[in-house]
Order: structure tokens, then sequence, then C-alpha cells
């Protein structure tokens, strides 16, 4: 696990998320030019559609970056996804003898407007952090009943909405909903005063399938990983969500950082899930480590104060790894498709600090905690959410960019526009 | 509401699902050529696709009709929808002058093999029969809590898996899930053995959205309907809802009848919705009659025995229409696309031969039905369901075909096969 170095020099400082050992998949836009496939390095990007069309990447089965989206190079399977890392690292490695001829093809990071880098499928979204599911079970049912009966014996997960997932940087717009309160006889359709962040990480996968798989399967299947942010309306989900799961509530928007970090690049970051407190049904036994160590951080930022780190957690907390996730997913038969996503669900650690949501930091609003000089128990309007993520080699990260979302006020008649 | 007579003749039988009033959009192939788009009339399907291609058929930002699937023309909106209906309606009417001409493009439905007649780009499913909610409700929960608190605030959906829709005729396996009776300490990996159908009535969003819909709109965007097979494994429901609602339950399949019958054809059906037992908020109050008389009928027909009709009702028993169900799944900005598929809910009666599925049939298994000399509880392998829907005329009707479904045997061991 140490620094690979790069002919692209940005790439070989210690504080960059984009070494040569990551090398990133996103889409990007200058200026003019129409969105197309990048790859992050250091503090620059190179336009790898270029590059295919010049012939310096030729992939089996090609063009596979024509189509502003890496589906293709998805759809094509594992040896494309091998091919491409491979030749992507020859090309941008110290000493490379072409270096010079890419520098035209490298587009500063500063310059470029970032998109959503896949098309997604479907979105699934998954409940399967023990610490989130601790505390948010003892806020609605108490310390003993805090666990549903089946949480130790399947990741619990609800389809989401797929429409609703935006790029980094996307402004977030309040929603309105039906809100009841505890001592309200009827609900009022108002703006959500309980709206909320959840820190997720999002597993892509690249292939598709047809029938159960295993967990080894699941696991090959994953492309890569991206932030994601599945911004959560709780005063709509409490009043909502029985009996068939959250609707609206989660239906606002999801974001995701632009950059998918391959399974590939986080190949030396692996780790086991926790210890089993129940013993897991044969086709959720992992064959091996099926988790990430990735450093994970939330930071708020009021629209007129500087930005507060408000919780550190790492992916490693996770109960249920991606591949556990998506297995479950396939034992009904239920077909998965290439560019659907999933959700690991909110990720917190055990203490305080590390909780990944707000409705667990403030305990439901009823612990605000400090933002600077400010306090928060929700989202307040102009806050600005960002999550950072990195694997930590020895003197070198694997990044993901940034996730970010800044909340806009809730429309004043949200009729008014639209009808 | 009287027939309009065509020179296709069979279209003019009192029986037929298809006379010139109806015109519903498929897609059909015969052995040796692609699927393409068809209309329905009588016993016979026109290609529409090659009258297109000949220039019979002309539409504004055509061409919209060579694509095996009608997104395209959903998507060139609502004066492409007029336009071609009323394009249709002059062709195929008794003593249309080209007649002799349209007969090349005739092909029997016998000889077509149908296919799913639209991309669909997310599937949600609603729960908003009084009666069906009511008689699950009291089984789960007892009769006084059988209905949910917001239920008749609001029509409760969940977004179900775009990927498990399927066409008419296909066969669908049993699934494989965890399952835990009432008396198991620990769930089992295990073929469900309460598989069951649901009778639904699916909406076909012809429109995109962008923000909180009013009723009235929501209406408009609403291209047309299907029926709709929501196979559900009620073991594996009842083990994995809590807290989060159906997942694996759901996933495995989710059947369509292969005609979308339009919203104009059904126009003259139109009807309320029945009395509100509580005032709904203004965003849900309806400006005029949503729902359809349309009556539907279930049919079960054992692998070695002749089929049994088990259900009867209509689905003007829903208490929400799709267009309401349509204009709360925008409340919170969800976006909408064209093609999403809203499925009604499980439509019940207050009889109990008007109930939607087996779970109410037999009052969760206590009360198996006769099926012949045969009795069922939940599906048995080697079973056919099969749906018909029609709306009635004086001395017409308009028809959905059918949707049907054969339950096979669940895999012996469902990760031979796939891993």
């Amino acid at each position: 696990m140490s620094l690979d170095r790069s002919w692209v020099e940005s790439a070989n400082e210690a504080e960059t998320d984009f070494p040569l050992n990551n090398l990133p998949y996103g889409v990007f836009s200058t200026p003019g030019e129409a969105p197309r496939c990048g790859v992050a390095i250091g503090d620059m990007i190179l336009d790898v559609a270029a590059l295919e069309r010049a012939g310096i990447i030729a992939l089996r089965g090609g063009p596979l970056l024509q189509s502003a989206t890496w589906n293709p190079l998805m759809t094509a399977g594992t040896e494309a996804w091998a091919a491409l890392r491979s030749r992507l690292r020859e090309l941008l490695a110290e000493g490379a003898s072409q270096s010079e001829a890419l520098r035209a093809h490298l587009v500063s990071q500063a310059e470029a407007r970032m998109h959503l880098p896949f098309t997604v499928a479907e979105f699934t979204d998954f409940y399967a952090s023990r610490h989130h599911a601790a505390n948010v079970g003892t806020m609605f049912r108490g310390a003993e009943n805090a666990l549903p009966p089946n949480w130790l014996s399947m990741p619990i997960g609800y389809n989401g909405r797929a429409s609703s997932v935006v790029v980094s940087g996307t402004e977030i717009r309040r929603p309105w909903g039906q809100i009841k309160g505890p001592d309200d006889a009827l609900p009022r359709f108002a703006p959500s005063e309980r709206f909320d962040f959840e820190l997720e990480m999002g597993a892509i996968l690249g292939q598709p399938s047809n029938g159960p798989l295993s967990v080894a399967k699941a696991d090959a299947m994953i492309f890569g990983y991206v932030l994601l942010n599945d911004w959560s309306a709780r005063d709509i989900q409490a009043w909502e969500y029985q009996p068939l799961g959250p609707f609206q509530a989660k239906a606002t928007a999801t974001s995701i950082s632009p950059w998918i970090v391959t399974a590939a690049a986080l190949a030396p970051f692996r780790t086991s899930t926790p210890e089993r407190e129940r013993e897991l049904l044969p086709y959720l036994q992992e064959p091996g480590p099926m988790l990430y160590d990735i450093d994970l951080e939330v930071e708020l930022a009021p629209e007129w104060a500087g930005p507060v780190t408000i919780a550190r957690t790492n992916y490693r907390e996770m109960y249920y790894s991606a591949a556990q996730q998506l297995a479950h997913h396939t034992t009904s038969g239920c077909p998965m498709r290439v560019g659907d996503l999933l959700g690991s669900g909110t990720i917190s650690g055990p203490a305080r600090e590390s909780r990944g949501a707000l409705l667990e930091l403030s305990w439901g609003g009823k612990e605000p905690i400090a933002v600077g000089d400010q306090t928060r128990s929700f989202i307040e309007d102009g806050d600005t959410l960002r999550f950072r993520g990195h694997a930590r080699g020895d003197g070198y990260r694997v990044g993901f960019g940034e996730c970010t979302g800044k909340v806009l006020p809730a429309l004043d008649d949200p009729y008014k526009a639209h009808c």
C-alpha cells in the first residue's frame, strides 16, 4: 500500500484524493463542450473519450467511452474493466513514453463541471449499520426493542427512486409533505421541519443477473463505489412509513459524489464485517473480507458561517457488506441490471460523534449539536452538507472527492409553478 | 356509449375486447420478424410500424412507432396521442377508403407473440383499496386496528422493482426466501409456501414531471392502463416487511397485460371514487370523476383441471384513483418519468368473492376456497392465474385482453445455476 507515482505531479501529493492508485471514473464538461467520460488524476481530468477516439485507448468491443456515461464500459464486463485500468496505469505512470502527447488531453478539475457518472437503473437503499439501526430503533421503539427481530438475519432494504438521484453540487429544495405531530389529530400539508442527511456509501452494479447470487459472485459484479447522501424528511417519514416503508420522505433527492472509485482501486483496503451476533444463513456468509476501510466525514456549513465537521465514521462499521446486500437482493429471483445503485444505509459508529445523520446526532432533536456558534437539530435553509471519504495507504490516499448539497427553502406554494 | 363499427368484422362482435372504441397499443412479433408496435382491432393486430414507414400514418415529430416500445409516442405528448388515435379511428372505421390497402398490414392475434408494450422506467405499487386494506389489516392487527392511522389521509405506496415487470404469459418461478414461521426461533431459507397473486390495475405515465402535481394535472399525464398481477410471497413478506416495507416478497415478478388501453378509450367509463370517510387535504381532492368502471375477474386453472373463476370485482372499488396516487407521489418533488408504472394495489370489493388475492379469499389460509374439486389456500405449482377486465358499453366492451402467468416449481437449489 504505497504511492504509485505519476508524471502528473499533483497526483503524487499526499493530500490528493486521486493518485495513480485511484483512477476514478466520472463524466465532466467544460464551457461550450458536451459532457464526456474522464478519469481523475491529481487535480486534473484525463479526457479518455478523446483518447479512445484518437486510438490511444482501444478496448475490445469498443468504442465504450463515447456516451457520457460509464454504463457501456460496465456492460462490457470485467475483462474490459481490467483492460482499461491497466492501460490507464501505463499511460499515467511516471516515465510513461506518451506523457507529452497526453498533456493536451488533461483538463483542470477547477474548470470542469461534473455530471452523473452513470445512468442509474434502479436504486435500493439499505439499513445495515448496527449502530444506526440501534439508535433509530431506540428512539422509536425503546432500547429493549431497538433492533427489529429480522435485523440480525438479513440486510433490511427497500426500493428507492432512481429518478431522484443527482450529482454532488445539485441544490436540494426542502420538500413539502403530509406531516402529523404527536399531538395533532390529523395531518397537515406543510414543508418538512425535520429535513436530514444520511451518510452512506453507494455500490454500483456493473453486471446484470437473473437469479439468486452467492456473496462471492455478487461481490464480483460490483463495479465501484460513491459517497451517497440519502436526504430524508423525518417528519414525513414518521407519518407515512407504516405499514409499507418510506416513500415520499426519501423521494426528494439522493446525492452521489461524481467519481466512481472502482472496486479494483479499493482492493488493498478490504476488511471484514464485524463479528456476527447471530449466525447467518449460508447464502449470506462471506468467503472473505467484503467491506472496505474508508474514513468518512460530514461537514455542515451554515449559509453565513464557516464549515464545521459534525461526524466522523468509517465504512467498516457496516454490519452487512454491499456484496451481502446484493446477494440478499437476488434471493427472490429479482433481476438486477447494469447501473443499479445500492445505498449502504446510514453509517454510524459507536460514539456520538460517529453518527451519520442529524436524527441520531441530535437524538431526535432533543439534544441539538453545536455547529460553530450555532446549534442544529435538523438541517436549516441555506445549510450545505459536505461528505468526504478516504481509504488511507502509506503516504497516500484513495479518495472519493466530495458529495455536497445546499438546502434551499421550500417553495411558498408548490402548486403555483407546476399546475 | 355505443359501438363504433369497423371494416374489420371481428371488431364489431359483442364479445371482442377490441372494438374500434378501444384501439389499445401493444408490441408484437411474428415468427422470423422483430417485435414492433401494433394496435389491436377485433382478433387482428394492425401493424402501425409498417403504416408509419409507408407514410399512411404521419405524426408530427415522427417517426414515433419504430422502436418496439410505445415510449416515443408517450414522450411526444398529448397532441401526438390524440392525433394517432384520431388517425386510427379514421383508417379503421367502417367505410374507410383505404381498407383494402390496410388489409395487408393486419396480422392475426393468434399468430403473434406479445412483448412488454413499453419500457418501464420505475414501478410504484399502492395499497389503496379500502376493502383490501381492511381485510389484510384485520388479519395482521385485528379488526380494531385494521386500517393504519394514515390510510384515510393518503394513498400509501412503496417503490417496487421495474426490472421484475414481465408481460402476460411469462412463466413465474416460485421464489426462495427467508421464512420464519410463528413458532420458529429463527428463519430458514426455503421456497415460499404462501405464494399469491394480487389483482391490480396499472397506470402508465406518458409525461414527465419535476415538482408537485395537482390531481387534475396528474390525471392528464396518464397515458393508459393495463391489468397487473403483483405476485407476492406472503411468508417472505411477513418476516421481512418491518420496518421498511416489502422487498424480496414482491421482487420475483409483476405481470402486466400486453395491451395499453388508453385513457382516451376509457373516458366514457369514468366514475367517482367512493365517498370520503375523512376529508382529504386539498392537494388530494379530485376536480371530477377519476376512477373507471371496469369489471375485473380472476380465473385459476390448476395444472390438470379446467379454469375456475375465483374472484370478481371492479376498479371503482378503489378508495384512491391513479391520479390521486400520482399527485401524492410528487408531493416531495419526486421526479416522474415517461414509462413509470403505478400499480393500484389489490382491488377488493365488500363481498368474499370480490377479494383480489388468495390471502384474503382464504383468510390467510384458514378458509381454503374451492377450485373445482380441489381447494386452494395459496398458489400451487402448475397453477395458471388469468385476469380479465372490461368496461361495458351498450352492446360492446372495451377490454384489456388477459394477464396470465403459470407458476413453476421452485428451483431445487437456486445457487446451482447461477454461482
